[in-house]
């Protein structure tokens, strides 16, 4: 018993020129589509999340509230839910899973929204971290059918910092000699922790970590934040999905198509959305000096950035005036 | 044939209760002992550095003039040159190497001054990053003694998120079974490596990737920056060499000893020195609001920071015009 849908997209050339045979795009939908098809929402995951772990941002006391929209949240590809190394038959499974990049990802998901929904407009496309990537790229790919979009903590690039980063990400796991190049029979554990605790320092900001803040939200010490959020976290991915999402956020890029062969300031300005780009002023790795480059770049955007020591954490749920401020924002280009 | 001479310590009781038999302490010298024995200058070194590295800070057209001043560059131990798990007979080789504490080395580093060369007042210390926290040990330690201080792109303790920083950095390292839990043959390289990639996305600033200074210094892409910088360093080091020197570094605290009792606020008041403390702007692991707060409790201390986006490496010989700014700071508290 599944509580998601399973949209059954046949074989799919990707960007990059594999094709993905029998793809899955695995996807939850809240609310009720009205009969205008004007009430629509969609939501992409972030990196390694289910749609499950977006629910939290739905609800009555949300901004995305299901009594008013009709939201779909898109699984990505790689995550496990979504065609991915862990469930795809041979002979793309496992360590020989394509190179899949955002962009087909979101034409994916278009073709979900419109070839099982009819749907011709979206009101909003939201999300966070790599799910901002897939916003960015609704928003580029579709100007004439994507009306608004909110980014937060997330880029319409990989920058090269960015890259780095997640370089030092995929040594620590790869490092494991139990990830045997991606033919593992038992998960490279040793990897998945290593990797988590490279991603920890990263997450929150210096801020963060000195006021104790991982106390505050109820961890014994240190340590078992360490463990018991991060290692906990990472230890039940499989770990050739884990990198095969890393390979489509390092090659992140909106302009990285044929529709703008290239040119991201190009693709940027071809964003018609109304936008509101949310980076967290203490993020580590999207930091908002990226942001104010592909806003000055985009014709109908405003930055708002979280003052939060959150980091990258700024558009989670853990602390509650970030979400209130995320939710303001939404709820005020909703309503424009 | 070395460049550099060795004090012979004999046994030393170390902080943590392991004794240190037949400890070897390397240093070099630079310039001459004036005759009043008052113009002593020491430089500790950084993590896993040599005298060697430091040396391009010294010379007739630095701030460091071995014309005017006698300095002395004595190696930390973990570093391969002082006693390191590389070079310590067994049974207190290899992985057993004890911890050794930033106090133990400064108090080592006393002795070599005091018993070698009868120095009683030093003019000046400075170092970078795991320097610094020598530098502030030594004014916390012996406040008496020393006069003047010059932490540059370090900190007094290591802050929460440093520590996690180097959980990242120790767990990419370690997760390479050829590491054996430190009783490899042959050198653990793919660890090597994985740490080298991990800790290419903390030196540098996002400011730095994202305007390509990389390449401005010389490299032809990133992958070979990230591979000939970065790997090409690590590589060459010795696994348990630089897991014994991070134990010092995760551990370092001005106030864990008996002087202070682990009063890190009554430590940084028992600085007399006159000290000017210079974090760097960008630098991602010792953010300048660490500084601040330490500057703060200093008693003759003066805040200034790099304004620079080479993040932890504002302190290192690659920007001239950080290496012009660290130079008139030093100067100028020289002459005062």
């Amino acid at each position: 018993m599944s509580d998601y849908e399973i949209f059954d997209a046949g074989d799919v050339v990707l960007q990059k020129g594999a094709t993905l045979r029998d793809a899955k795009l695995a996807y939850k939908t809240y609310g009720t589509l009205n009969a205008k098809k004007d009430n629509v929402i969609i939501q992409p995951t972030w990196y390694s999340g289910h749609h499950t772990d977006v629910e939290w941002t739905i609800g009555e006391d949300q901004a995305l509230d299901p009594r008013q929209y009709f939201i779909i949240v898109p699984n990505m590809l790689g995550n496990g839910l979504s065609s991915s190394p862990s469930n795809t038959p041979a002979p793309y499974d496992k360590a020989r899973f394509p190179h899949v990049t955002a962009c087909d990802n979101v034409r994916l998901q278009h073709r979900l929204v419109t070839e099982v929904f009819g749907i011709e407009r979206i009101k909003l496309v939201t999300g966070w971290s790599m799910g901002a990537l897939q916003t960015f790229h609704w928003g580029c790919l579709y100007p004439d059918m994507v009306e608004r979009i909110v980014p937060t903590c997330g880029s319409a690039k990989c920058s090269r910092h960015n890259f780095v980063f997640l370089e030092g990400v995929k040594a620590a796991l790869t490092a494991d000699d139990a990830w045997k190049g991606g033919w593992y029979e038992k998960p490279p554990t040793k990897g998945l922790r290593a990797m988590a605790r490279v991603y920890a320092g990263w997450g929150f900001s210096q801020t963060f970590y000195r006021v104790e803040e991982d106390l505050k939200l109820g961890f014994s010490s240190l340590e078992d934040f360490l463990v018991a959020f991060w290692e906990g976290f990472f230890i039940h991915k499989d770990a050739n999905n884990l990198l095969a999402m890393l390979w489509t956020w390092q090659n992140g890029d909106i302009g990285d198509n044929e529709l703008y062969g290239g040119d991201f300031k190009k693709a940027l300005a071809g964003i018609k959305a109304k936008a509101i780009v949310m980076p967290g002023r203490t993020d580590l790795y999207f930091p908002p000096e990226d942001s104010e480059i592909e806003v000055a770049n985009m014709p109908n955007a405003e930055l708002r950035v979280f003052e939060s020591y959150y980091g990258h954490f700024a558009s989670s749920f853990l602390n509650p005036a970030d979400v209130a401020f995320q939710n303001e924002a939404i709820r005020e280009i909703l309503a424009s």
